[in-house]
Parts: structure tokens; C-alpha cells; sequence
């Protein structure tokens, strides 16, 4: 591998952390997350001006579908500080809300938590016939549709782990820590919300269970004298939460789909890697392949029906690591085999060998040099 | 449990072992195996007439889907001899050809193996713009749809294991043990050759890559001299192999579903599971629930999205099993989560579980008495 010296610098955007507001005035939207991301880059490069020179990346998942993209545009557009960004990769990034909810259905139904009953049912009352082409968003106000697709859109709910649909549902035993209700809560009621003729989902009656992520540890670690004070928590602020109801409540979506954005840092020459696990339903795989066809690239390579990855270096008829589909303007798609929303926990030594072929722009199923 | 001396009998009718047929013609259709399978019972009960006051149970899978109900509308018309037939488990059963192949194209687009490019031109180009209503097997003499079809069909091959999706495709170095091809061919080519008109499947052009199943150990064990001493097998017979080409290139399939044999046995008061690993792609849950909507039974219970069944009565947000939906008439829909073609193999405890308690009518969470 590169010294340390030379390696390219990869950022991790890893959520809001201890985040604050010492105003007490926590709204927020896409817009402001995309400046302040940026200001703290710049202010990372101003702290390590010896980084500067080195090639950079930026990587995240889930709503960093979003965060990423929006940042990248603002980096783009900066040659002055920012001259050697290469590349962006994107976990299970909501791409396209529409695609993801349109997807959702159908997805749901072919792995077998969608009763067959119902999923007729939404199909002959509400789509004409065809869930494929169903604006399944569109019907969030009808009310007839409206308590089927809400039946529909809880079977990945617990006990299932709707991020990864063979694992266990673990659950924090209770109290404040079992919040990632918050995040299913935000995306479907809130989103769209500055938006008033378009806020669609504020009357779908959706359950609101806990997710399946046990979070009580973080919750002890994060509320600790000493790490609040590593940090710089003013003693002032409450205690830490994992996905705090006020800061969702106020979160300002300002986009849908992130077309324009990739389109802009791809035609910059920087590449862009998307991966998705693929038995995860929250930002689900089928939405990543729907998004790149609609961006009309050009699939490089052979028209197999898809072409496997493997750890490794493997040989054909192991283990396949997943799929990969190249397109024009450095493009890629990727898929990593049972792996659920979050790849670099589901699959470490895939998501690692996956990272550094794509930073070195190397075939996906060579191995890692030890 | 029961005692040894009472305890229900159920028979494992589990492929055709090492058939063979002294005059040299192999040849062999639905019907003839089902009286076959019916004599076989008759025999055994004539040797074991102390079995016959027991309750009385058949399972089987895969193409069991057809062997068992053809077997069972036998058995129900024979209360003389079988007066205690009680229930029939199948297991990734083959109820439909028709739904198999329609719901076999979404499946597989949902869990990432189809290119999206691929998937959307069948359906613009041969489906009207609606893949899941569209005649797959109808499309199979169209010259234009074949080619797309024939590609699409070969994305569950190896390196992927087409019985189990997140399994490791494991293979026989090489030889004559490789046969498990024989099994897509004989499904893709050759059924229906009866019936000329409907022979739709020949021309289209399958790989037919082989299976991902380790058969070394089984011919090494079958060829064995005192295996075949034991099992009667005259010395002149050549050597056994797994899925004969000659035997399979010879078999007449006659049923092309399951209505009116599962009907009939419904009808007869005997009980019937139908369970179906949820990650097996050969016979898949989605075509087994659809076929069971096809029946125009009631359902019972909640109308809730899916009723999830546990393992062992775990608790609401433990590890879930799988899925279940009831039936008027008896008739049950099992899925077991994460579990390829072969339950009992994947998931042993929740297999023994799921038949317990389907034997001795029980909730299918309850545990097995120890």
C-alpha cells in the first residue's frame, strides 16, 4: 500500500454527532447541511495544510445519498482549496426518494413480508394493474389508497430489521435510547414539509416502532463527564440522544432526487462510486439501479446479465462478493451480497477491498496488498 | 411427546434414489409415478401392517409440489387402505409452472441479480410495460423475447446458487457427479415435450451451467459395492449418477399446476403445510403465496401485514422464523426466513418445529416438548 505520507485522504461524513445549537434554534435544512459540511472541510484543511496536496474522497451512507452529492458540488466548484478531489462513494444513499418509494413495494412483496392479498389489492384498486409504474407518492393523499400503503410500508417494520432483512432485531430494553423510530418518523411525515402542497405523507398513519439497533451503549459513552468534556459540550446542554425528535421535527428537505448534483461532479471528472447491501429496505438496491438508468449513461463492459465481484480475487464459482455495472463519465454501481444498510458492518473485508479499488481505480475483485 | 408406539408417521418421499429398469426403457410421466408412489405405500403398509391404525403424513419438496397432491388425491380415494391419512407438507413446492416462471423474472430483478437495463426492455419490448402480468411462458417462442428471456432466467446460475441466494455456490471438482444441470434442463427444455404445442421451452437457448450442490461424497457412497449389495442392485446396472441424463431426458411432466389436486384433498379433510424457504429461487415463496390466493380460499386470522411465526415462542421482537398465513380448508403458508430450497438443511430446528406442530395442530411457535 502507499506510505501514509502520500495515501489519498478519505473522510467519512458519519452523522450530526453532539450536535447543538447554543440558540436553541436546532431547524436545519439541505441547504445549511451542505455549507457546513463544506466550512468544515475547509477549516480541516486549514488545521492540516499538509493534507492539502493529497488526492481526497469523501464517502457516507443512507441521507449522505444526499449530504454527499449536495457537498460535492460545493467542492467542485472550489479548484482554489480543493484541487485534488477524486472521488465520492455512497452507501445505500438515498438517490431518489420517488424511486425509493416506488421500489419499496414491489421490493418488499418479492421477499416475501407483503401479503399477497394486499399487494393485489393496492395493485387493482390504486395502480391500474401495474405497482411498477404505480406514483405510489401520488397516492399518499388518496384515502383509499392511503391505509393500504400504510399496512404495505410497516412489514419491514419490527420484528424484522428493515435494514437488514436477515439479521436479528436487537432492541435497546428501553427509555430514551430507542430512537431510531425518529428517522422512519422523519422520512415519512416530515420530508417535504416546507413544501406544503407537496407534503404528502403527513397523512399516512404510520407506525412508529423502534428500530433495531441497540443503541444504549453509545447513549452511556456519550453522556459521560469526560467525553462530553473531550468533546467541548457546554455543561449547559442536555444530555445526548440518538436521533433527537426536536432536530428531526425540524429538518428542512429541499431535494428529491440527486440527479443534477451527480451529473454536475461527474462531468468535474470526479468519479463516483454507489453501493448498496442488498437485502437492505430502507434505501434499497433496485432504487440505486432505477437512478443510474434514468441518468442515460452508457454501460461500459459486457452486457451480461450482470457482471459478479468477487472477494478476493476468487475464482469464478466462489463466493460472489455482488454485482457491478459501469457507466460512462466514471460512474459505478456496485451491490454487496447480503449485506444490509450498513456494508462496512456487514461486510468489512468487502467494503474495504471495495474502497481501495476504487481509489486506485483497480479491478473491484483484486485483492487488498497486505 | 408421543410415544414411538403411537406417534403419526410421516413418510420423506425423497427422489427416485437409484431407480432403474430392467428392460432398459426409462421413460416415465406424472401419472405413472404417482401410482408408483401409491403402490410403494401399499407395500410398505403390507409389510408394516402394525402401522396402519397411526395417523399418516406425506412430505416431499421441490418437484414434490406435483408428486405429493398427485400421490395424495390417491390416497384420499382410498380410505379401504388408508383411513388415517391426515395432512401433506410440501416444501418449495412447484404448485404452478406458470406463476413459477412469471413471479421467477420480478424475484429475481428485486433481490439485484437482473440488470436493470435488461429487465426494463423485456418489459417495454414483450410485456406491454407490465412485467407482472405479463405470459413469460407464453413469450417463448417469440423471437424477439427468448433471447431476453433466456439471458434473464441464467442470473440465478453460478457462481450464485440458485437454491439459496446468500449460500456459497460449493461444486464437485469435475465428472459425472456434476449433474445437478440435468434439473434446469429437464425444467427448461423438456417439459411439456408431450405436448407439442405447448413444447415452449425448447427453443430457447439456457446455459446450463451445473448446480452448486457437492455430489462427490453421494456417488463415491452409492457405487460402493456393499451399498448396492445392500440395496438389491443387480451387478449388470452401470454406476449411479445424480439427476440422470437419460432418466430426465425421458420423463413426460403432465400437470402444469396444483389446483385441483390440492382442492380435492382439502376437500377430503386432509390438512395441507405449504412452506417455502424465502431465499430459494428454483421454487419461490411469492409464486407458492400467489398460487394460494388462486384457490379463493378465506383467510384466517388478523388481517395484519404478515403474521410473523418465532422460534422456540420467542418473544414479539426476537429473531423471526418466517411467516405464516391460514386458510379455510386447512391449508397453510409457511415461509422460513432467510432459508434457501432445502428448509430442513438450512434451517433444521425451525424445520422440526414447523412439522410438530403442524402434526399435532399447534401454534407454529410453540416449542418442541423436549
Amino acid at each position: 500500500m502507499r506510505s501514509p505520507e502520500t495515501a489519498p485522504l478519505l473522510l467519512w461524513l458519519n452523522g450530526v454527532g453532539f450536535s447543538y445549537a447554543l440558540d436553541g434554534n436546532v431547524t436545519i435544512d439541505d441547504f445549511a447541511v451542505a455549507e457546513q459540511n463544506y466550512q468544515a472541510l475547509l477549516d480541516f484543511l486549514s488545521r492540516f495544510p499538509e493534507l492539502a496536496a493529497r488526492d481526497f474522497y469523501i464517502t457516507g451512507e443512507s441521507y449522505a445519498g444526499v449530504y454527499l452529492p449536495t457537498l460535492g458540488v460545493k467542492i467542485v466548484n472550489d479548484k482554489t482549496n480543493f484541487p485534488n478531489f477524486k472521488g465520492m462513494a455512497i452507501g445505500n444513499g438515498v438517490l431518489s426518494f420517488t424511486l425509493n418509494y416506488q421500489t419499496m413495494v414491489p421490493l418488499y412483496y418479492y421477499h416475501g413480508i407483503v401479503r399477497d392479498e394486499l399487494y393485489q389489492r393496492l395493485s387493482s384498486t390504486c395502480c391500474n394493474g401495474n405497482i411498477e409504474t404505480c406514483d405510489i407518492l401520488g397516492l399518499f393523499n388518496n384515502l383509499t389508497c392511503k391505509p393500504i400503503i400504510s399496512e404495505l410500508y410497516d412489514a419491514a417494520n419490527p420484528p424484522l430489521n428493515s435494514y437488514n432483512l436477515y439479521e436479528t432485531c436487537y432492541l435497546s430494553d428501553n427509555g430514551p435510547t430507542n430512537k431510531l423510530s425518529v428517522i422512519k418518523r422523519g422520512i415519512f411525515h416530515d420530508f417535504h414539509r416546507d413544501k406544503p402542497k407537496r407534503n404528502i405523507k403527513k397523512n399516512v398513519q404510520f407506525d412508529t416502532p423502534t428500530g433495531c439497533i441497540q443503541v444504549n451503549n453509545t447513549y452511556i459513552y456519550m453522556n459521560r463527564q469526560d467525553v462530553r468534556k473531550a468533546l467541548n459540550i457546554p455543561a449547559s446542554l442536555p444530555i445526548w440522544t440518538d436521533c433527537n425528535d426536536e432536530v428531526t421535527n425540524n429538518y428542512v428537505f429541499r431535494y428529491y432526487n440527486m440527479t443534477k448534483q451527480i451529473e454536475a461532479i461527474s462531468a468535474a471528472g470526479v468519479r463516483i462510486l454507489t453501493y448498496f447491501g442488498d437485502v437492505d429496505t430502507v434505501c434499497n438496491d433496485v432504487m440505486g439501479a432505477k437512478f443510474l438508468t434514468s441518468l442515460n449513461k452508457t454501460i461500459i463492459g459486457p452486457e451480461v446479465v450482470n457482471q459478479p465481484w468477487t472477494y478476493n480475487g476468487a475464482a469464478k464459482y466462489a463466493d460472489v462478493a455482488g454485482f457491478q455495472l459501469k457507466y460512462d463519465g466514471g460512474i459505478d454501481y456496485l451491490t454487496v451480497r447480503g449485506s444490509g444498510h450498513f456494508v462496512p458492518k456487514d461486510r468489512p473485508r468487502e467494503a474495504l477491498q471495495m474502497i481501495y479499488n476504487f481509489v486506485n481505480q483497480r479491478d473491484y475483485s483484486m485483492p487488498v496488498p497486505q
